[in-house]
């Protein structure tokens, strides 16, 4: 595995996805994890998403995450094409406000599996903070990173609301 | 197109499908219409995936039909791959009853189309009855047998409901 | 068939629906594919609807796309009478999104047939989209303009997303 | 209008809708109401719809009460074709138990009323019922009946429940 | 029953609830029917319910329209104390978009009947038409408007979409 | 306060809703509470709730736990003409399994709270344990049982799952 | 127990619930009833939470009020550790609309109970009143003010709608 | 990190989940992955959820999977105490069919992210290859006995359905 291939792919289906997957993007930021993002659309460039997913590990890949929305194919279809975890982000959807995106990545069946988040933009976030659990198993500068990320979080909640905000 | 191969391409994820995918099956018998069905699972079998969907065409087929429960990726896949009319039957899933099936085939994106079927049995008996009206604009004995079949179908309704049935 | 006769019918219930439908008339236009545009609602002037469904196909029409919202008959009703392909679009509804329009369109009972599209304006494009697969069947100028219309959206797919959309 | 000719149609969908809608039946029965009771598919006859419904009024009846499940399209299609009160039964439905009735009958656009009733054999027991609150309105027998049913009902209401039953 | 009593009792459980309401008053209007109009909450005034709905047969009221967000209790609560016909209109909610309301207001237990009109605007337009289906049944003047307005609305449907609406 | 009277009374719309709520009653026998069961129908015996809700205080209740299904009315309507806390129960109903008895239940207008439980039995046996948490803080005894309870409660949790169960 | 501290605990999961449960907040100061107001995540800040919930009672608190949004577990988190009642209002979500905060908190298992409010701010004002009914049992000048409360609210209901509001 | 302490820790709310959770466990099992099982309830034994998740990593854990139903809060609370990656499965409930496990446990709030699977069996099945997936980034036996199990897998799948079965 290449030392300068990023640690992590962020792909989602459409440019339309990104103001939410670019939570995800900065939080990896935040932790010190390298990551590329990419559009790879499962319905529209079923081409790049073969060549994406089947050379994942072998670029030095070590985690996925991937958002869509609707009848969201792509995290299910990444996963169904590489052996790296693949955490799935489903993206609000206009009509039905992403229940169909949820649905369409969770209810994977058994043998492929994708990790999946809360609909939008915690969803990316969280996404960004487990790829960063799974790298902070073998990289102890992310498990500090992400110590850290989580006492700051702790520590910034507020003991009583305040009206002024 | 070689006159030996089949019109159609009925296609399922997986062998507990086939109980609900066999009445696309006997209505394209009893249209007259040739077939060939098929295990092609998008998450299991990706590659099969690949090689079905973007030699259907080819090799002669004329309409897909398509059948898959839970985070049902397989029409939307197949559709990504191939020009061909892709019809969708959402099989009714453990949990959710075919609702996450239903969405994760109907609601895809703009650029790719799936014809969706209602839920389970009633979705494989018209997906194979909407492929006989799409193969009966270009075959007029396929257009007499639809015909018939619709006319024994509005025939074969009682005009009184009785109870020992 | 006159060769003047459109080859498409498109069909809304209302007026209000058109914002939706003209989707599925815009990609009808790119595709070459002649068409012709009518509002027949199934309560309304359920008059209408029984003429222009059981006289369809013998005017020279192939394909109906049907859009409504709601409790939406009207793609259900013309697909109970006329053995074209009809194609189904569930406008978005007010209070329940949609969801209404969707079941009201794909749950149909075995024996008739709508294939359902997504709601609003995917389902829209992609009514248009389905139809010219089925016409571009038998039809070398559609199936030609088809492969088209997809390798340029493939192709029209950015590698990475941008802040600045 | 005939004396002879019955105050109330009963109609369904389909044989199966039977074991439901025979409790509106046997409601009008108790009342005194006399009823007729017809299949009339929306979707598999719908010429005998166009009958039936047109022609409601003239043959003497004063209330329909329509049966259908799934993308049940019959009661807001025979409100389309009369000006008698319709009221709407939901059939549960196989896979998603009568939500999709329900969504499918009582979401009618304005214009168009069916006074819809609850899924499955409350429901029908209750079209009864309110046809006989209709019919009793110039009916004082209807309404003595109804008085009566009412009284019973509430007396038949057990002060404790008992684990014996 | 004095002649001067209204026809028709339009009830709802909240003055928020007559921006949706008022469309069953203007459609009465146009019928030529009369009406009163009453806030009369389940909840928040149980006495005045009690006592509308136990009197509203012996003060001339043929029907009752309803109309309630929520958990809404109010139709259902005066079909349990009036033999009157009652039509029941959810109101959308805030954060369940009338889900909530249709539900309470349609899944009555066998025994105590409301006729369920469409969530919002559409379905207090329809209790209205209703309303005038039911009485239309014994006053040819009612009947004669009805049809009017039915013949009306047929008339209204434009046959072609246009673009600058 | 007469020392004899029960200090909760358990209600519920039907005979049928007793299989559920005796786990309310089972639950008030274990923490040493009295009370007393009764069916009082909101639809079928609206005189029999008015009579019960208005007078509960004065007999010296202390809590209300009412249960019901579908259109679930008895615990709303019950609030409204008790200042009492009252807990609803909603009981599993048929078609959709207490989406409808919760939401009937729990979407209460501001102004008249229901503390409403979950859906069938667990909700019964916590409407008991919080009938008893309520009157825990004026009652030692009732204190001591319900800390037995929930200590026995934790200590009865095996720290492995065993296959044979 | 301390004279001084107060009789209920608001606590809420961020301070974006703030506005929802301030209007718990004003509940309580209209019944005269002290109150502290905290910001307890269960997720983001889980020993506070432990130690919020475990010392509630020995604090002198009588009744805690939770409210949360999405995954809501603060309410059933906080009845895990305290035998107080605890009440749960769903904060309405971002994609679901607080369908999730519902379910979250209400579909508590047999033994730990939750009494649950309404979604948002109709929720948050009845956690208040139902605070006020469980001290008013014990407490002769909350149960006067809830009296007048109530008898207030009823008396503000008008008797017929008007257009100008 | 002591190399006997397990690599994967099984919880789960109850006894009653282990049906669902052993696929989990047989999964691991066939991928030489050692773990260990335990019943740790977040309502019934909320100190027990404390230590375990508090321990987890200093106990040389380094992925949990964590099963539960209803309002599931297990995974979500646990996820809130430790930086391992914590992978949720809904168990399917009785009345909502784990909807509310399913909402409950992956509409986490961005801060604290839980991976989650299916419901149900599938759901078990995949939270152990996707642990194995995490595994294998630094363990190169996993990460074949993981790309065995896949091929197997893909192999496995026939071409045809056959009828008896």
């Amino acid at each position: 595995m290449s030392e300068k291939s990023p640690q992590v792919g962020i792909i989602m289906g459409s440019q339309s996805d990104w103001p939410t997957m670019k939570h995800a993007a900065e939080t990896l930021d935040t932790l010190g994890i390298s990551y590329e993002k990419r559009i790879v659309s499962a319905h529209r460039t079923p081409q790049r998403l073969v060549e994406y997913a089947s050379t994942a590990r072998d670029r030095g890949l070590n985690v996925i995450i991937a958002g869509a929305g609707g009848a969201a194919h792509l995290p299910g279809m990444v996963a169904a094409m590489t052996p790296l975890p693949v955490f799935g982000v489903p993206i609000e959807s206009k009509s039905l406000k992403g229940q169909d995106s949820l649905l369409s990545i969770v209810q994977m069946p058994g043998g492929v599996p994708v990790g999946t988040l809360a609909i939008g933009k915690p969803g990316a976030i969280n996404a960004g903070l487990l790829a960063g659990s799974v790298l902070a198993l073998n990289d102890k500068k992310i498990a500090d990173a992400l110590d850290t990320w989580r006492k700051n979080q702790s520590e910034a909640v507020a003991l009583e609301p305040v009206n002024d905000i």
